[in-house]
């Protein structure tokens, strides 16, 4: 594998905070260099001394790049790749840590040299906080992180990128960018819009006597609106299903509760208990959580 | 105010166990006695000296009690009512940690004798986890508790039993039966009935790979079956109108993903973002989560 000598974090909220935070810790003899567009993140991130560098001009930024990490919303992609395109290195390598992976591959074939590789990347980790200042270090750390892949990606690339991620703590898959959008629609899209839709539903005042049960089942929800509006955007398809199946296990319960059917409910439920029970004991084991 | 001089819980789960641990740490001179219809459950709570003593005959148990609670799943409630009845010294107050209120109101007043008083109590604490080796003895600090109340309430029971959960930590609130169900559907059985759907419509295999927003939004379907069988099967109607509308914000939520109108998305994403941060901001001022 070809050196790593520095890697460019564009957009250093959270995600990319943490990032940069990370290669400075765990990866030795890189430099860890970001960027934002906004100048008041920026001058955070130098107060906080978050990266090795902070540059004020997102192509001073890129241009001795080995790797490029893509940390901003998904729908700035491809306006960044159009801009940086010319200035980076040959053999460079641009990737993402974005929530959803169809799109940003096309954009990248349209737009990135030909000399120039993209792999996506996807660590599955964060928060419903924004901004480097919740940046964290150790946010990777046994965190699941998936890569995606076309046909015409570059191997040496993905291998290089596996590597970093693999450097940074996570338990590193690989798979097509279609899969992966299939899985996180599942996962991550559409617990965000049951958490949403559970608050909207909700009557701010009824809300206050809220207890823990509600709190957590709605923290995602407060999550970043663009960043979040821009996974929906991208990712549309994948997510009406997994509504669509979900109204269906709602209208299952609410049919068995008409009814009063005590056992059909109790059966819902403990179908619920234990397949969730089986994903902590799997979580627990692989340490991606603690007891 | 009458003095109290013992409490019984009948049945030693997470919210029993809790509370016998209460009342014997916080409440001085108070004798708190416990009873479970199960062996095993009654010696485990003698080994981990969680009560001043467990009983093996729920009639031992309750026959010298001031106040007796109720702990177990709320569809036993009329059958218990039934069988301690005659046991209750007159002017006994008896109360309950169910999670829905107009059926155990009714209950009392068939089953119980005119001289021993109802006074239903909702605290609003507890977990996923079930059992007494579960339990704290500050489980009810900075709770909410719901004290239901209907026209034929003795005053003095409610003042009693308000302020046995305000000895015991809790923000007490009193409001009448219907009310609390309505509320309740709202803020902890429907957020259930939606953790379940959620597990439910995902599949095992893609659920190994959720981080933690998965987890979070998921908790509380984690809870016992049994317990949340009777939940739902006594506040059904109330329920089914909170699935509606949750289902509702779903189908909004799709309608805008399917026409990519991101202004509408990010819109009905930025209201439930905001209107849980007033309730993060509420929730940590009376310092009912930490920071």
């Amino acid at each position: 594998l070809k050196e790593l000598r520095q890697i460019s974090v564009i957009g250093l909220g959270l995600l990319g905070a943490s990032l940069t935070l990370a290669v400075s810790r765990l990866l030795g003899g890189v430099k860890a260099v970001g960027y934002s567009h906004r100048r008041s993140t920026r001058e955070k991130a130098r107060a906080m001394g978050i990266a090795h560098e902070v540059k004020d001009d997102i192509l001073d930024a890129v241009r001795d790049a080995d790797i490029v990490v893509l940390a901003t919303p998904i729908c700035t992609f491809e306006e960044i790749m159009g801009c940086i395109a010319s200035s980076l290195r040959p053999g460079c390598i641009v990737t993402d840590v974005g929530s959803t992976k169809s799109l940003p591959h096309k954009w990248a074939a349209k737009t990135l040299p030909k000399n120039v590789h993209f792999v996506g990347s996807h660590p599955i980790a964060g928060s419903e906080q924004r901004g480097a200042e919740f940046g964290r270090d150790d946010l990777f750390t046994n965190a699941n992180c998936i890569l995606t892949r076309t046909r015409t990606t570059n191997a040496a690339a993905l291998k290089r990128v596996r590597k970093l991620w693999h450097d940074l703590g996570c338990r590193v898959s690989i798979m097509a960018p279609a899969e992966h959008d299939r899985l996180l629609a599942n996962i991550s899209h559409l617990p965000h819009v049951t958490a949403a839709a559970l608050v909207n539903a909700s009557s701010p005042r009824d809300m206050l006597m809220a207890g823990r049960g509600f709190i957590d089942t709605s923290r995602v929800a407060s999550g970043p609106a663009n960043i979040w509006a821009d996974i929906l955007i991208t990712n549309g398809p994948n997510i009406c299903r997994g509504i669509e199946r979900l109204s269906g296990e709602l209208e299952k319960l609410k049919k068995a509760i008409r009814k009063n059917d005590e056992r059909q409910i109790e059966k819902l439920l403990d179908s619920a208990r234990s397949k969730r029970a089986r994903l902590i004991q799997h979580k627990l084991k692989h340490r991606e959580i603690l007891s």
